[in-house]
């Protein structure tokens, strides 16, 4: 039998549907207008490749979250994860939007959403390269040749942000070897409008986070507001609901299994062109520690909190991230425990570097750039493994007093002449950061966190201490807990900062105004700042080596793949991308003897909840569910309304929120997350493991007819 | 929207793989060649008809389960579960073949399996419908038809057991439509070859029975042996094992999804062609009763053996059996609940009859008996309600006086004219019955038992009662618990049945030596006596009339589905059936979300073992999982040892053992369950659920040579 079976393994055919890889940028479409036509595409690749034209110019980003426009008014779908913040914000002791949902009944009893909240509308991408990486800025190397990009950068973003209202960014592709200008309304009046409650909106909590089957009903509603006429501007009783040029019909037809499906977002961030020596460190080192320290902290702040119901909703959004990364990180981990991953990447690698050294011509243009990226990474990390405990030391309010100093600092140059982030176009983030601080924290917990770093930090020995940083803080290597409570209790309890009216005040305030303040944190952010700017000189000598010899690196991976006819499309960069594919199962679960069905239903809910907790669907919702009160929205074959459906997507973090479409561009619900043995994506694409969660729009829909009466937003988005 | 998604329910066209129904004669298979050859079969249809040649002529009966020879030395495997009760009657104390599993090392370790065992190895097959029911019988009715079928069969059996070593029986088809004799040789000595230990065989228990995924390793091997000239007997230590004209070979090819498969065997019973009335009798009354019942049950049995690990042993076998029918009835009950089978078989029941009543001559030929049919379910309905508590009263040892009276009787006739069942052809069974008690019977838990019904009996009106029974066993109705408990504890302790040798001797006593008895039980026996008869007088009438009408409905019933081309496979009576279909999950499962792979691996057993119960894998084969020690019995796409599989059969208790058999005929493993939610499917078949489990054969032979060491054997079935 042994020959028999040894056999088989190469013979068999079986196989499963598989998970579609690809974040394309919207102009490499046509490049893949076969595969999108295979898949079942019916509308022209190239349409999807004009920003500003359907269903683009319906694409919209929140910063951070990925959005659409759904009604000719402005109502905008996101993620229930992508408006906490805002519900949390609202809510206080006695008003808690978060338990209960929130719907605003009319447009006047919608309610400004968080501060600092952004609808960003893009309206131009174009190719920057050749004006970022000019002749001059070529010929540089280290910290000249990132002050020349920055100049360049900065000179391309004032001449694009002359239109008022507009927000311009250059972004960096293949590491750095391409550079794009990306051009976006910047709508400052948000509004929160329609939030189901906690129990639909984070069913299944941290528990259900990254699994499946899934049964969170992740999805809520903003408006974008713009002046009356049609510019953005600042929140005012005065303005009007945003009238975007495109916005996404509701599908007609439900979703079934085998359909086509794309999703258009913002993803995040992707590492798949990285070098074997950074995957090596990162799940070696890195992931392993950023686990560890998550879950102090996350012990940390419960401790903190346990009594204190307004700490606990201020801290409620950091938590949500520590314990989103946290299961991230660690599900990566066990992924690539079970891996070769490594053994192929340096494979991969060895075979790039062969192809390089194998013509004189690419080993004179690639080969010492190759080298000399290996030697700086091996540097980064090192210092990366000296400072872990570093920036957790720094008390939030410290933080902010840095970030003010350097303001003022920056502030007395010419504006082009700034530092970039600290620009005129820059002062309303920093002023809604400042204002934001009052409903995220609380000085008991934050002194707590800082603590548990600072404990770590001193037991370092003094070389890998900063001597104008501990001087700053009071503190020094040895320092027993007792003297770093009391110098840390001494920083607190010297400062004002904590007051929002006095925090404010600073952003005004000139450089001479910090030297002469007494406020504890303003002084050490003062006493930081010349040791400050000398290593983020130091960090960005280092880091213009490294752009020119990844960009090169990447050039010469992109030259190897096209030589074996491979497209390649750039690592996610919080930039527009599409990805495509089909709604699909697995033919293997978690569980052995399990598989996982495409769709999840309302059954299921029922099922799950136990009435507390994670799992505390709404009675009303319950009860409709046991009433099989559905109108329209059963499915012919689960018999009952779809909750969540997997799709073969290749989406990461900052897709949260995007507009899934069918194959005529019609929405079909929001992608809100992928399953845990297939985050190593990010990293390592794992076809056979990969599916993103969408919540389905008959679910959404339901909801809001069935259960939650939101029956202006439905007639809004023409779903009566 | 709302019209689009109901147009969709009439739209989708998508469907998943499901079962194939039809549990078919094999010579039938012919009638459904072409459906075969579609489903992969390799091997020409007829000559699965042949039930001495290959492969039929390997599969063979142990009465109750389904087996097949695997080796020319009369090796015969067969479920785990299938010699359960074999293994516990050799295992005492300090000797927990169940825990520990045994393995014979050599021919002369093999020990006798339970009395009683049984190999049958069919012969021949003949319809006999006309000798059966010939023409004088045909015009008879009530007990006089039912005596001369009894007659008749008799006379056919008597004719076919002349040759020794042979066991014949007539099986009624089709509700009595037909009748088909069955010519086996009955192989005696029957001994213990080889079971894995509990937590293999029966790993998952109770929690896991009718469940998937599953891991359990349900298989086990007996051996027949025959005289030295290959003549069935008695054991004895010169017997020889016996050479099967044909025995199944191993499969040399790995299983994959969506292979043919088929499943050989003996299906005990299913109620397909059943009449509306009978249906709602099940599931309103019958089943519920069971249930419950079944559940106190366990709980006396549970009571009585908590601190006794010899009765504990002793009554294994039935807890094991009540627990398996407690799941089934309750599984059968909840599908039934969220069905519309009772509307749907009374639709269909409605439209025979129209059919039968559109044409004068088939209304004259079927109306009559299908409303007697109607008439005669009713009132054997009625009375069942009212016995229902009557069989739990009797003590075992009472069972056993009354049989060894009535054959004691009926002993005092020429052996064709005694009651079928005993006639000198029974004798073995009864010596065997006889002596088996001892291995499975406690007088605690049996008083415990009897006095659970018999207070349920007593509290039923006199008019409920039968005198004859009453003044035997010395009760009455309206009985107080004390009153009924000295009654018991009377009868018990006046009675020398307990005893082996006693209750022996009983076997060639004639009826005086009964009547002068003093023993309690052989007494109440007697007295019992011509009660009984007259009952049994009154059944035969009713059954005779039951014959008669029940055989002319499903006249009318194949008739009718003739007239619409369907062809009409009987319902399951535990003779040879053929099942195909193929290896295949489910696209829903059980819980919501999920779905079932048809495989499942040797990784699920780690992650459910917890080193006790019924989930306590055995260490050396924990060990082997670990250390990947899967030799050359991986599968290559689930790169581990494969365990169990679903495929889309036909299966029904009885099934147990039975071989599955690839396109080639060849050995692929084990049947040994279905699922809960498709056992409905003995009534009503349902295909979109119902799936067949087998263990895999490469987790049988992984097993047997990586962790148990069973290299004899794996010689002998030619696996090296």
């Amino acid at each position: 039998m042994k020959k028999t079976f040894l056999t088989l393994a190469v013979l068999s055919t079986v196989s499963a549907v598989q998970a579609d890889e690809g974040m394309w940028m919207p102009q490499q479409l046509p490049q893949v207008a076969k595969q999108l036509k295979a898949a079942g595409l019916k509308l022209d690749p190239k349409a999807l490749t004009n920003l500003t034209e359907f269903p683009m110019g319906a694409i919209v980003s929140l910063g951070g979250c990925s959005a659409s426009f759904v009604s000719p008014e402005g109502l905008v779908a996101t993620n229930h994860h992508c408006v906490y913040n805002s519900v949390a914000y609202n809510s206080k002791p006695g008003r808690d939007y978060l338990a209960d949902g929130f719907l605003a009944k009319t447009l006047g009893d919608e309610i400004p959403a968080a501060p600092g909240s952004r609808v960003f509308v893009t309206k131009e991408v174009r190719n920057v390269t050749q004006q970022v990486i000019d002749k001059a800025t070529a010929a540089l190397e280290g910290k000249k040749r990132v002050d020349a990009i920055e100049k360049n950068v900065k000179a391309i973003v004032a001449a694009c942000e002359k239109e008022e209202g507009h927000r311009c960014n250059v972004y960096p592709y293949y590491g750095g070897l391409e550079y794009y200008l990306i051009k976006q309304m910047e709508i400052r009046d948000v509004r929160l409008v329609y939030a189901p409650p906690a129990g639909v909106g984070k069913f299944g909590g941290d528990t259900d986070n990254w699994m499946w089957p899934r049964h969170t009903g992740d999805f809520g509603f903003y408006r974008a507001y713009v002046s009356k006429d049609g510019k953005a501007a600042d929140f005012s009783k005065d303005n009007v609901p945003y009238v975007p040029k495109h916005h996404l019909k509701l599908a007609k037809d439900g979703l079934k299994e085998g359909d086509f499906v794309m999703v258009l977002g913002y993803p995040g961030r992707t590492n798949r062109h990285r070098l074997p020596s950074e995957v090596d460190f990162t799940f070696s080192w890195d992931y392993p520690n950023f686990v560890k320290s998550s879950g102090e902290r996350l012990a940390i702040i419960g401790e903190q909190t346990k009594t204190d119901d307004a700490a606990r909703l201020k801290y409620a959004g950091m938590v949500a991230g520590i314990n989103n990364y946290y299961k991230n990180r660690q599900g990566m981990l066990d992924s690539y425990a079970n891996s070769d991953f490594l053994a192929r990447k340096t494979k991969e690698h060895a075979e790039l570097k062969a192809w390089v050294n194998s013509n004189p011509a690419r080993a004179k243009e690639y080969a010492a750039d190759l080298a000399t990226v290996e030697k700086l990474i091996a540097e980064r990390q090192e210092k990366a493994k000296r400072d872990v405990n570093v920036d957790g030391i720094f008390p939030r309010l410290l933080g902010t007093a840095r970030t003010l100093y350097r303001l003022a600092n920056e502030r007395t140059k010419p504006d082009a002449e700034r530092k970039a982030g600290f620009q005129e176009r820059d002062l309303p983030r920093f002023a809604a950061g400042v204002k934001s601080v009052e409903g995220t924290y609380a000085e008991n917990v934050d002194k707590a966190l800082v603590m548990h770093s600072l404990k770590k930090y001193a037991a370092q020995p003094a070389s890998e201490h900063y001597a104008d940083v501990d001087a700053a803080l009071g503190i020094r290597a040895g320092m027993s807990d007792a003297e770093l409570s009391a110098a840390v209790d001494k920083l607190y309890a010297g400062s004002k900062l904590g007051n929002t009216e006095a925090r404010t005040a600073w952003l005004k305030a000139k450089p001479e105004d910090f030297k002469n303040s007494d406020d504890s944190f303003i002084k050490a952010a003062v006493a930081m700042y010349e040791g400050s700017l000398k290593r983020e000189a130091e960090a960005e000598e280092e880091a213009g080596k490294m752009q020119q010899a990844y960009a090169n690196y990447m050039k010469a991976k992109i030259a190897f793949m096209t030589s074996k006819g491979l497209p390649v499309y750039p690592d996610a960069n919080s930039t527009l991308r599409v990805t495509f594919g089909k709604v699909a199962g697995r033919d293997h679960g978690t569980a052995d003897g399990l598989a996982w069905a495409p769709f999840t239903t309302v059954n299921g809910v029922v099922a799950k909840a136990t009435g507390q907790g994670e799992f505390n669907a709404p009675k009303a919702q319950l009860d409709a569910i046991k009433a099989k009160d559905f109108g329209n929205f059963v499915d012919p074959k689960l018999k009952t309304v779809p909750l969540a459906y997997l799709a073969t997507l290749d989406i990461t973090g900052g897709n949260s929120g995007s507009a899934a479409l069918n194959a005529k561009g019609e929405l079909i619900g929001l992608a809100f997350d992928g399953t845990l043995d297939s985050i190593i994506s990010d990293w390592d694409f794992n076809a056979a493991n990969t599916r993103s969660i969408q919540v389905d729009l008959r679910y959404m829909l339901w909801q809001m007819k069935h259960v939650d009466k939101a029956d202006r937003l439905l007639k809004e988005m023409g779903a009566q």
